[in-house]
């Protein structure tokens, strides 16, 4: 999807090149994939009120940088992408897995043993909404076996974990409900409750996961009909709620009769430290709704996620699956659950694990040796994510134009804001970038932003700007 | 899913019976699936107000037919199926293509060439929400090749046809819009927009499609936002709208303002007969919105469908589609571009038109031949579905009750139903099954239909009932 555009007529910078640099972050941050459409100048035109010309000429620089192709009568399409093109920007934009992870050979085995199968035709027929009845009971299974599913439990399969938080929302918050979600939080997560309609209502997250003092007055005030909580290596901040604070808020949850779904899609990937029981194996009364997924560890781009809670809740997220797109996929599902029974799943995320706990280590290493003094960052011990603070004076999205142009790209806070505008935090996605990758791009990123702590501490005190290095 | 249950305290037939045999009417027309799970009987005892005992005594009758199986704890798993518990069933009941004529052997290919290609990474990272690109561009140049695409058109590939209808009810009608739908119709489709809250007002479809006289008085008196029909081969009449009336509800829909959405699921399988031009051809203006899927020609459990219609109607379908689950499977998409491109989908079109030509010309005979005196019955030149009107006399759900005990199943009326109650309905589906079998079929429900209708008309002349053949 083309960013939305922030153009200032006011700046130093012409708009042709300012809309030139926005489009190209997104094209490198993956933001917009290859073969994506870009509107034509006209069409452009008229939605950001910009002339024609300023937008024909900011796509010559997008052109001749070999990032979009223009077809006559057709529009633009992007063909450039970050590792084709740009092989030197350094993107810790993206939260997923590194491509060059991905284990092609045992997907490629996996899918041969599916459709060498004697149940091709079965995965080519319409099947059941409720999901491919093997995989269901093959997940349902395991969570028992883990504590999280218990009798009067049921599961969904559902079209990755996006696709759960839409059904929830229809089923639980389509008349403008309350719901509370963590600040900052995954966008998709926000924007699928805000589209519905919902009150979105933002519980501050820290380092160690949402506040649970202030939780107890937000329940009283707002009335929520739910809350959606991440507990473990929460994306964007990495954070991880303690045991303590789980059971605090299973707790304040029961009493004040807000349903809690718990999305952990990040638990697995624990490169160090103990293992934290889920929400959903602490509750004991069996209410709170699990969402999972393997898009983590293992294919984001096979659409299987699943939602686990009381047997009398899955049967209306079904119905809403079932009217929002008859079922999911099943050759994905059947290639999902023959990669986890042959053992392969496990063999992999013990490779996800080797490589993810060097990769938040250094950048762990690297965020002490180079962010600027007074910045702070979050210690996950799993994950894909640490979430930065910096100074005051600084401003993350202005930082992140600069550092595009050094061929560095992060996704500032106000991308994961609530209610709280996150001006000063930002995301690093480490799972997708080498050590080296990652050492080499916090320096730059250190530079950047020592540099502009510099300039702004000069302007305050009076000194005249220097040009920035 | 289990059926809606209708049970009678009335009848003579005992309560534990009448929930046995619904539910095994499920399960064997494939409404309920192997490995679904039935609500324990605790949980069925509340929501349909009969006492435990009845149900534990209607799960025995199933148990003991081997169609489900309770497991202590977990409630009951279907495990028999048409097919195999019961190889005498005879189905009219899905508008689905065969399974023995899935073309399985193409398929494994098909699935090989992706996997092994290089394409197979990008294939298993997170996509685009409107869509792998090379299937977009490829749809896209056959649409325009068709003259079903203008330069103003884009495309978003959806989860299948069903997705289509949901994101379209969101962008539309999320606001209680009133929205025409073909009466009577597949009530996925009427769901889709009943449970996004719309106004849903029935066309009323004869033999020759939607009724193109009424079709204005309608448009004038509630003013809808949309309309959505499927003019080639509907489900479930299998009416085609000819070319005059298809240039008529064009001009009304302009004259009214409303959006036109048709649902070209079908027109690909025309056996004998002119093709008719699409209204997307038709539409001079370029505001109507088409959906299509390749699920009635080759894979329905590979869930791709797509929506062509104008950009800026495109841009926010595909928004509603990230916010709904991320994007589409992309492992599918990859397969059915390949299958497509590799021109075995056009090979195993011809074969489908073949067996599908020799099963309607089967039906439209045995229909002929079979059904009582008054009944009437549609003439479709393709597709996959034949409507039955049987004489007033005649209650088509009764009847669908009865020939199930004979292993025979269709669909009656009422479950297309939108204002009209269609109690003398009832749909034919016969793209699954052998003319033997349709011809089978056909005989014994013309048996019990005659036999049926010779009861009703002793009872009216005052003789006494004999007890039915």
């Amino acid at each position: 999807m083309l960013p939305r555009l922030e153009l200032n007529s006011q700046s130093a910078v012409p708009l042709y090149r300012q809309l030139h640099e926005q489009i190209r972050s997104a094209i490198r941050a993956g933001g917009m994939a290859r073969g994506e459409r870009i509107p034509p100048t006209r069409e452009l035109a008229q939605s950001i009120g910009l002339n024609r010309a300023t937008i024909t000429a900011a796509f010559d620089v997008l052109e001749s940088e070999g990032l979009i192709r223009r077809e006559v009568g057709r529009g633009s399409f992007v063909i450039g992408t970050a590792t084709e093109q740009a092989p030197e920007m350094i993107s810790f934009s993206a939260s997923r897995p590194s491509e060059i992870m991905f284990p092609l050979d045992e997907f490629r085995a996996t899918c041969r043993e599916v459709i060498d199968s004697d149940d091709a035709a079965q995965i080519l027929q319409l099947g059941p909404a409720s999901g491919y009845g093997p995989l269901r009971r093959h997940l349902l299974e395991e969570a028992r076996k883990q504590g999280t599913a218990g009798e009067d439990d049921d599961i969904l399969v559902t079209s990755g974990c996006q696709q759960a938080f839409d059904l929830i929302q229809r089923v639980l918050a389509a008349h403008g409900e309350t719901v509370l979600i963590e600040d900052p939080v995954y966008p998709g997560l926000r924007n699928a409750f805000l589209r519905g309609g919902a009150r979105v209502i933002g519980m501050p997250v820290g380092r160690e996961g949402v506040d649970v003092d202030a939780l107890g007055a937000l329940l009283e005030k707002e009335k929520p009909r739910l809350m959606v909580l991440t507990p473990n290596f929460q994306n964007p901040t990495g954070s991880t709620l303690p045991v303590e604070s789980r059971r605090t808020i299973l707790m304040l949850a029961k009493r004040a009769g807000v349903i809690v779904v718990e999305n952990d899609l990040y638990s697995e990937l624990r490169y160090h430290g103990a293992e934290v029981p889920t929400l959903k194996k602490l509750d004991e009364a069996g209410d709170t709704i699990l969402l999972g997924s393997f898009s983590k560890i293992a294919f984001p781009g096979l659409r299987v996620g699943w939602a686990i809670g009381p047997r009398h809740f899955i049967a209306r997220l079904t119905e809403a699956k079932e009217a929002s797109d008859l079922h999911s996929d099943q050759l994905s599902q059947a290639v999902v659950l023959r990669f986890a029974e042959s053992g392969r799943l496990a063999a992999h995320r013990q490779k996800m694990l080797t490589a993810g706990s060097l990769r938040l280590q250094a950048t762990l290493s690297a965020c002490a040796k180079e962010l600027p003094v007074g910045s702070s960052f979050t210690k996950p011990e799993g994950g894909m994510n640490v979430w930065v603070e910096l100074p005051k004076s600084l401003d993350a999205s202005e930082l992140a134009t600069r550092a595009e142009r050094e061929n560095v790209s992060f996704l500032p806070g106000r991308y994961f804001a609530v209610t709280r505008p996150q001006l000063q935090g930002l995301r690093l996605s480490f799972a997708g970038l080498t050590p080296e990758n990652i050492r080499h791009g916090l320096a730059v990123l250190g530079l950047i932003f020592r540099t502009e702590q510099q300039r702004a501490q000069r302007k305050q005190s009076g000194e005249p700007a220097p040009a920035l290095v």
